[in-house]
């Protein structure tokens, strides 16, 4: 841990107690409004319940009154007993005095979402949060302001506005000082199929920030995978030490905002940071061994093959797909990643041409199957047959199910009850586990007009049938062998240390 | 034109007639069974149909009978009069003598949908690829064979299997080895609002191939923009003479399929080509002005700003979003691609901050709004007022409409109710045509589950309001960037030589 977080820890004499923070039983809500209206607290009070929130809420708002059920305290004093964190939305300038009446109910912990602080550039915004760092010193650990709060699966506590996020528990953190991201990527890996164990959206930082929430990540034994997204970090030092040790024990992903001059002029009125350069955030990022990526959906698809692969090299792949240019696709991407389409043996050739359709198969890896109707068994059995070279560390498999919908279209048929999507994952998943290796699956999602909505909603069914039984989806070729290439460099470099 | 495709056409003393192959009056289907099943030539019967092709389908059978109410001719030479234009699907070893055939009945092309030539690496598949050579050089052109067809919506020809084509004619020609990214494309270019004027699937290219269309397409009025997925070449200097010529003249955009040692592996058993190295042909591509694109989706994306936007360098732009972390993250892309994001002078920022919602705001370019639910008319007057700025050449606006089912559910309301995405396709073309700067809207989707397919049809209908008006859609602020990218390169070149 850097200097400046040691110090601050030191300040009030003891460890944070993030166990209260991420799981709190007894939780107020500050800026309740009897009125009910779009505030943020109300929203946060009714997707909390919507959630599932495992604990006690306690509605806080100086005018009382009742919402939602919820008898409103007109003070947190009011409150009988301790509290064990709280949400504070609220205006900017009553946001000092509350965060510090939370310290007096002995909350471990406050997320502040509500935003007007150093981000404005003025000296009031200025001084409001150097009021909330001064508080937080004292005993309270703040995330935020300006930020959209935490996400917890295992305990129910949910980012504004997040009622929809799933229950379900998994191994990727997140950590974020854009609001818009942390849900965006919570509502997007929910679909795709990342579980998440943290979620925290901490804005302007002006407490808890990057560094020393990598310090618990790397600790937390839910957490497997950390995915960051940085606009700016507090100290270099401590950033700098708290990501070579996170990524010296897990994979860390991350997306870094405002490297050129125009986003840097954005995350300044975002968050306040300061960008730094491309090159040296390339270098430092490189050094640590942690994962750079340039878009949310690379982080999203990064963290799909961390959580969902084994922790090691794939030097040899195995491409399976109905048609000869997915064949030629994958085999150009794997080489732009650096992984081998080892070319197969006749025999194995062989004993692979015997159970494909002819003409327009071929066997010799990538291995065109001729169309996308080939029965789910004789993939699974092309899976199996090629998993027996050695050389094959992991196999992807590109199924063009759309293609069902002219099947169905022609016979008068719902596409969903044609496409043996369910079969499919059933026998890539036993294929996967009989053989140790395992398989990615890629399903293009290529018809998304108005007229196609049975097969949008095809596909997103078919999607849960792969990842309820482990089997992660990407939406291209391109893109798994990405996330592929991800964890090649990762355990590659590390693995070299 | 090179010196083999000249020689080709004076065998046999003429001007292919593209007229009477892309719109036939009279075309015989050859191989449609009058019991039914899954054939190609039944297929292409039925599909020619319902897209409602507007000549005379002429089926033929040595068998007989009837199918779909069309009386199955025995023989080509039964159907009384020419025919302009024939599909061949029956058994490979039976195409030599149904093409002559129909080179007897005066045909000016046909296409062979039948697999089992040359790409099966069989000296019989060889054989009979060379008798298909030698008719087609008495008098008929052939596209195929182990091909998909010709999609032309103006005539309603359409591939295989494409029932559910558009009939709108557009801008857009694509020139594929493989069937299956032609129809990959036409469907994915569908929903993404690609308009196509001719689409060509040559599979293994025994007759006509790159070179002459790529001649043809230059010339033809209705194509403004050409695309093409390539394995391999038939004769690499009428190749790049044909390409240099075209791209002179209108953008083509080149995905190559086979780079790597095992996707050239893939397309020798895919339509016979040879691959050819990554440095020549990125050397080549760069040397005639092509823009090389990476997969199917960059080729789609980079057609869709090609065919959308105006013929010019865009050196500025604006990026306007609700949130910040997506103006930082266009400003990333933007410089990514050489485009720059000019800071707006200190008096325009004051007129935008005026009309922002505050705090959580900020407008020096890039432009956030702050959130997702700002409305369309407060869109609007951004986008009039950021165009004031000389350095501004187009915008993008970053729209997160997904954001809108929360607020639904809040609220009980259906979330297509409630978003208004078709006052903001008003209103946003409205400021495009009004201040002659395009917009480019990028609309992420970011809800796809099985949970959220009210909302996927609301997507599907937004975009469809945007592409309507002339607004091209994209998923992704990078990838909308990159299209631009394309663009610019393209003009840029295009203009310094």
């Amino acid at each position: 841990m850097g200097a400046r977080a040691q110090a601050r820890l030191a300040s009030f004499g003891g460890v944070t107690d993030f166990e209260r923070i991420f799981h709190p039983r007894r939780m107020a809500l500050v800026g309740v409004s009897s009125e009910g209206g779009a505030g943020f607290a109300n929203g946060m009070l009714l997707a909390c319940r919507a959630i599932g929130f495992s604990g006690e809420i306690l509605a806080v708002n100086p005018k009382g009154g009742s919402f939602a059920g919820h008898t409103i305290f007109r003070s947190l004093d009011e409150i009988p007993g301790e509290i064990d964190f709280a949400v504070i939305a609220v205006p900017a300038p009553a946001v000092p005095a509350a965060l510090e009446a939370c310290r007096r109910k002995g909350a471990a912990g406050a997320e502040v979402l509500t935003a007007g602080f150093t981000e404005t550039g003025t000296p009031e915004g200025r001084a409001l949060e150097q009021q909330i760092r001064e508080i937080a010193a004292r005993g309270i650990r703040v995330v935020g302001p300006n930020c959209f709060g935490i996400y917890c699966p295992a305990s129910g506590l949910t980012l504004l506005p997040g009622a929809d996020l799933s229950r379900e528990s998994g191994p990727v953190a997140f950590l974020s000082q854009s609001g818009g991201m942390s849900i965006d990527l919570a509502h997007l890996g929910g679909w795709m199929g990342l579980r998440f164990s943290k979620v925290v959206s901490f804005g302007n930082g002006a407490d808890l920030r990057e560094a020393e929430l990598l310090h618990y990540l790397a600790d937390d034994p839910e957490t497997g995978v950390i995915a960051m997204y940085v606009e700016g970090v507090a100290d270099g030092g401590d950033f700098f030490q708290a990501i070579r040790a996170a990524a010296a024990r897990k994979p860390v992903v991350v997306l870094k905002g405002g490297l050129s001059e125009a986003g840097g002029r954005a995350v300044v009125g975002h968050t306040a940071s300061m960008g730094g350069s491309r090159a040296i955030w390339s270098g430092v990022l490189r050094q640590v061994n942690a994962t750079s990526v340039a878009s949310l959906e690379e982080l999203a698809q990064a963290c799909l093959a961390f959580s969902h692969l084994p922790a090691r090299v794939f030097r040899g792949i195995c491409a399976v797909g109905g048609g000869g240019a997915l064949g030629a696709a994958a085999g150009d991407a794997a080489e732009a990643y650096g992984i081998r389409l080892p070319a197969f043996a006749s025999d194995l050739r062989a004993r692979l041409e015997a159970i494909l359709p002819r003409p327009g198969s071929s066997a010799g890896n990538p291995v065109d199957v001729a169309n996308p109707f080939v029965p789910p068994a004789v993939l699974g059995q092309v899976l199996r047959l090629a998993a027996e070279d050695d050389r094959v560390d992991l196999q992807v498999l590109i199924s063009l199910l759309y293609h069902y919908k002219s099947q169905a279209r022609a016979i008068g048929a719902a596409v969903a009850d044609i496409t043996p999507f369910a079969e499919l994952a059933e026998t890539v998943a036993a294929a996967a586990a009989d053989t140790g290796k395992p398989v990615v699956m890629v399903l293009p999602d290529l018809m998304r007009g108005p007229e196609n909505l049975d097969l949008a909603a095809m596909m997103a069914r078919a999607r849960e049938e792969f990842t309820r039984r482990g089997v992660p989806v990407f939406g291209a070729v391109g893109q798994a062998l990405r996330a592929i290439g991800h964890v090649n460099a990762y355990y590659g470099r590390r693995r070299a240390r």
